[in-house]
């Protein structure tokens, strides 16, 4: 057998962080199991990009256009539909330019969706998982975090929760030039998440093209049931949850102020006659997961062959 | 909580079967954290098409053409050079018109690599997985595969084996127009495949096409190191496992050949010369596997969103 060569320290590193990566997969499928979550697949070609066109990778379907899917979702919710709760761990892609170091154009998600559940208790739910995953790599990836020099021990719930208002506030006390309504970007996500020294949550954003598949809040309607989970040290949103929209009505309203045409989402729209009321669910971003739990200045190095809008497609790892 | 509709006999069978896919993924997995493989991501976007452009989907990336991959590979090779033992289970496409019942556009993989191993080893591996899956949905799937009225309490190992060649004389025997050199087709497949009530190997393929990754045999270099795993009862290939190309001067002799523009695939010769000499590997299909285990007539039994040629891309399950 041939020897291969041991490396720099830098493919040490990148060793490492594999080896984490793979930890935190188990650490999720094992909690998710452990909690009677399926686990499913749900398809990449999909004919429609709901609401998100713009970002949409398409693809020559024999004599059809299709599109890569930005997520699982809707195709989670007819499979919750059959199966009660489940869960898909599977590759999404988003054709956006980008030049921050935390945009991939492929990149894996975790997804879930459990009937029942309001806001309120998918964030829990999140926690707990976040929480989980943490734990089970200061046991078993101990080593690995040693040499990264990386410490979650101190990641315990409750993880601290803002509004989005109360968010944008915050931003404009420290001088940061924001008004209510504009997107937390990047830059202001960094700034925020520099704050804290563990995961914390935003809820309650104002609706818009992000939250197409999120209820809206009873008692402010410009506001969706949806939080985001954003890592510490400046790293950001690394995942989003909320209640899902598991009304035909509220959807055909949706699609009718969004202007889509309702013809193309006819099953979908069919579709929230049979899922269960209420429903929440949640996806995270395994690549941003994996930048903060390691310590990494870009998500690139969360993988050995990152697909990036900056560069060419390259299989140069 | 509204109720969800209970659903009727198909779509009892149909959540008795997305159970089973997902136990057949619990069992692998299990089975490969057990022995040592670390599980790994390879990327879905893929500058070339290995040599397989005619059955590759293409997808508009930015300025640029891209491929949706067709396995794993060389990718897994790559990280297998660096962290050893690896497997994946991932998504993978293939643009071929089909009528079979059993061939999907958009499908799932496992596939898996490992230093040291030969043909003959991984052949073994193979066995082991299989018979680890079966034994598992035994005690952790008795109630669904009871009511799929499917047992597989005998798949236990040795499983069969003939070479290619004596596959071709048997199907000569048996009266089936067959010639050495032709490809076993799904129809030929059937047949022979219907002699046997648990899996078995076909191996020694002629080089083709589909041997593309794989090291020819050293003392009849027409032949590729390489065996088939075949399902019992009709149901025909679900798995291929092979001894790799792991020299540099093979792979650009077989490009060479080919006829393929060696300039692209400088990344994939240059990687030839870090990986361990020899390795080998395998990729199961994973509706194929679902598709046998629960007796199934037709491949898009085995999913809620089956893409096939045959049909326009829908979203109605």
């Amino acid at each position: 057998m041939r020897e291969v060569e041991s490396g720099s320290p830098k493919s040490e590193r990148t060793q490492v962080v594999l080896r984490v990566r793979a930890k935190i997969l188990e650490a999720a499928r094992n909690w998710f199991n452990r909690h009677g979550f399926i686990e499913v697949q749900t398809p990449i070609l999909v004919p429609l990009s709901q609401g998100l066109e713009s970002s949409s990778f398409r693809v020559q379907y024999f004599e059809n256009e299709a599109h890569l899917a930005q997520g699982a979702c809707p195709y989670l919710e007819a499979l919750m539909a059959r199966l009660g709760k489940v869960y898909t761990i599977t590759p999404a892609f988003r054709a956006e330019r980008s030049s921050t170091k935390r945009h991939l154009t492929e990149f894996w998600r975790v997804e879930c969706l459990a009937p029942a559940l309001e806001l309120e208790d998918i964030v829990k739910v999140m926690e707990r998982l976040i929480t989980s995953i943490c734990r089970y790599l200061s046991k078993e990836a101990c080593e690995e975090l040693h040499i990264l020099k990386r410490d979650l021990s101190s990641i315990n719930p409750p993880f601290p929760r803002m509004s989005y208002s109360k968010a944008i506030e915050f931003l404009q006390e420290e001088a940061i030039d924001t008004f209510w309504g504009q997107e937390i970007d990047a830059k202001r996500e960094e700034h925020l998440s520099r704050k804290f020294d563990k995961p914390f949550f935003i809820s309650h954003f104002p609706m818009g093209a992000q939250t197409f598949f999120f209820k809206s809040c009873p008692q402010r309607t410009e506001l969706a049931l949806v939080a985001d989970l954003l890592a510490p040290e400046g790293y950001g949103e690394i995942a989003t949850c909320g209640e899902m929209i598991d009304d035909f009505e509220e959807l055909h309203t949706k699609l009718e102020i969004t202007g889509i045409d309702e013809e193309n989402y006819k099953w979908h729209i069919d579709l929230k006659r049979s899922v269960p009321h209420p429903h929440s669910g949640f996806a995270v971003g395994i690549e941003r997961l994996v930048m903060w739990i390691c310590g990494l200045k870009h998500i690139k190095e969360t993988t050995l062959f990152p697909r990036m809008s900056q560069r060419a497609l390259s299989d140069v790892s």
